[in-house]
């Protein structure tokens, strides 16, 4: 019954519809390495929009899924295989234009974050947008799953950027919508419906991004904390009074890695760590740092250290940014990314000590804390089935808990397949199938990303 | 065949279904004053989510359209009543509840935009969209239009203040979408779809929007051009470098009727006049105000003259927020909202005016320079046919010209009624029938704001 994907292969250049079993091995399954990833019939490589209308109309007229994959470095299955599915690849799109007067850039889905920013940088200009794997994930996924980072407490996530998108349908017409004006009330907000719609909706072919001059220097602060506790109660003095342009956060566990894996003299006796940055000018910069500093000393940091220099602080940041793969040296992940109304930040980080406690599993904490975004990191041994089944049912608690305090599921990384079993506790039946509705509206033979939160 | 109202007067409060001829004649049009207008079967003015709900499921059982409306200031037709139709008016939703510790506003649609300001100023923190109108606009029109204002060149538009919303569906049933959470990628943008849908998905009846620390003092710049080209030159110099708290422009017809009205000592004689602000603080904030100072200097302009006197400021900025009342006491006005990319600025102002001399009409240029979005008012005597005509006729030449510098025929007001016949020449016809399969999905009836947008 499968269709043949030679026929797809008449429409393509040669050799970029890829059936090799051992390539294909390679693209089942991103970083969450969903277990259950099924085998695609195979993988396509376009690098133009009418190379993804061909290959979406082939599907269409063969009842063919498609999994749209950025880097593959979704923390949530959202770019997993599915059997007899065809792979299409974004990673060979990778143009970019920037437009200094306009100051927009626009981008092929498969650039890296990274890679767009510095490309903005080369013509003096800034993107925001900053999740932790920014080296290694594409601006297709960002846009996919509206990915936040560290700078968003500030400076607004993926969707505050897109002024408009090329979209592939799922009948294989391409449409724009959204352009380079800043401004636009015209029509419905098709732009925004797209951002964070994790591929059930079309295919993102091109991105207008709006830039942002250059950040100004950043000056760092560090608060060693003896408790989790403390430190979070030291967010919330922060956050209360203003807008830190980073405010971070990690455990003790992920102290530990990250100071095993980057011995740069972090405290290993230390119960949290917040790093926080200001990038308001001069004296108002100055006087963030001052308040920073008493709001950390205040809630009980025993040690704070600040700097300007530019080095000093983005050896903190580029610490917070690798914790998790420090923690994922201690065994297998099961990687959260819970958000809550600030106010509930304690509640959420204590509740998940006893959720550990209560799963015997190790779990580590790590936040963008200043937008109560955090990613708890379930450590568990695959190879004990115990083990790994506590961890679930911790995974589970976790994503309940930030319900019951009125948060969400996922803050930055999309459902994907791993969380949409929580999808509806959070929002509701009414809501899932007003979702279902726009999805039936959009893609009747549901062949775009089957399997992905609905 | 007409619905009996008294039925739907059975499920609401005594007195809330109104039919007096008098008072519907006064909810029968906006501040478009569409001619075309028809007259409502009645007028509910709800209090509370529920007897909107009665409503709406009355008016789904019956077959009767449904009008929402905010404070009637919608100019492009957005809440015009249709024959037969119910009405509703979210005027008596009034309800604000201010959390200082999340930093949001849980608000009812009816409050005026400048009521929202207030509450949050009470708390020690801003809201900033501020359209023109914001003293007699309301919150849920606001959302609805996905509303602009001075501000927005630095500080977004409303869809980037909405974290949440209550919104009553085509059926009755009532859903939230989003909520205080900062950071949310659960499930499908539907906040982000409803914000700027025109009343076409959903009514509003609760909007949880996102507050800031309140902002520093602005310092202001008015720059007198003897042209408005040198104008919109000194606009592109400025923005090409910084990101200003408001960049605002009235041409010469508008500095005159403002003079008129105000007697504030503006100069006649003026070509264009341009008003900034910078609130960036201190050291960087004087630096910004020397940068826009010489970006007027060697633009043409005349005089320059700035003030870090909150007080003085504010008159400037109130005179550019007075000019379309103003520019309305020379005649009836036809009032554009088009938007281009920044660079195509002076081709759009310069077209205008040549648009202008071919008609034989007036047309008076304000704007919000600064994001590219611009108000051109077509000032015409009702009351002579010709004119009347010469000016419908430049009213759509406008948007034709927005589109052909690749911008948009609405940067903030909506395409309500008054714009729809161009909404097609801007987003296409695939964009056009993806917006009908969404409005089939949400409301297959059609019941809710028929006439607007489609």
């Amino acid at each position: 019954m499968s269709a043949d994907p030679s026929s797809l292969a008449d429409s393509l250049p040669d050799g970029m519809v890829v059936t090799d079993a051992d390539i294909l091995a390679g693209y089942r399954q991103d970083r969450a390495a969903d277990p259950t990833a099924g085998t695609p019939l195979a993988l396509v490589r376009p690098t133009t929009t009418e190379q993804v209308q061909n290959t979406v109309r082939w599907c269409a007229a063969n009842g063919v899924p498609i999994i749209t994959r950025g880097a593959g470095t979704s923390l949530s299955g959202g770019s997993t295989a599915v059997d007899g599915a065809i792979m299409l690849s974004t990673e060979k799109m990778r143009d970019i234009a920037v437009d200094p007067a306009t100051r927009t850039a626009v981008v092929q889905p498969g650039l890296f974050n990274a890679e767009v920013k510095a490309a903005a940088s080369a013509h003096g200009l800034w993107y925001p947008p900053d999740p932790s794997s920014f080296e290694i994930c594409s601006i297709g996924g960002n846009v996919a799953t509206n990915a936040g980072g560290l700078c968003c407490v500030k400076y607004g996530v993926t969707t505050d950027y897109v002024l408009g998108l090329e979209v592939v349908l799922a009948d294989g017409r391409a449409v724009r919508v959204g352009g380079k004006q800043l401004k636009d009330s015209a029509g419905l907000p098709l732009t925004k419906l797209f951002v964070g719609s994790e591929g059930l909706l079309g295919i993102i072919t091109e991105v207008t991004l709006r830039l942002l001059p250059p950040q100004g220097p950043a000056s760092t602060v560090v608060g060693v904390f003896g408790s989790v506790h403390e430190a979070s109660r030291a967010v919330l003095a922060v956050t209360a009074e203003i807008r830190p342009a980073m405010l971070e956060f990690m455990d003790s566990v992920a102290i530990n890695a990250v100071e095993d894996l980057m011995r740069m003299g972090l405290d290993r006796e230390a119960g949290a760590l917040l790093v926080a940055q200001s990038d308001a000018p001069g004296a108002a910069g100055a006087a963030e740092v001052e308040f920073i500093q008493k709001a950390f000393e205040s809630n009980g940091a025993g040690e704070v250290f600040a700097t300007d220099d530019p080095t000093e602080g983005e050896a903190f940041t580029a610490a917070r940014r690798a914790a998790i793969p420090a923690v994922e040296k201690l065994g297998s992940l099961l990687l959260e990314d819970v958000g809550v109304p600030l106010p509930s930040l304690p509640a959420l980080i204590d509740g998940v000590a006893e959720i550990a406690a209560g799963n015997r599993v190790m779990i580590s904490v790590i936040a963008h804390a200043g937008d109560g975004n955090t990613h708890p990191l379930i450590v568990f041994d695959p190879a004990d089935p115990d083990e790994a089944e506590h961890a679930q049912v911790a995974f589970g608690q976790i994503m309940d808990l930030a319900i019951e305090l009125g948060g969400t599921i996922t803050g930055e990384h999309g459902v994907g397949r791993l969380k949409k079993g929580w999808l509806p506790d959070q929002v509701g039946s009414d809501v899932m199938e007003l979702t279902a509705r726009i999805k039936q509206a959009l893609d009747p033979d549901g062949l775009l990303n089957p399997g992905v939160l609905l």
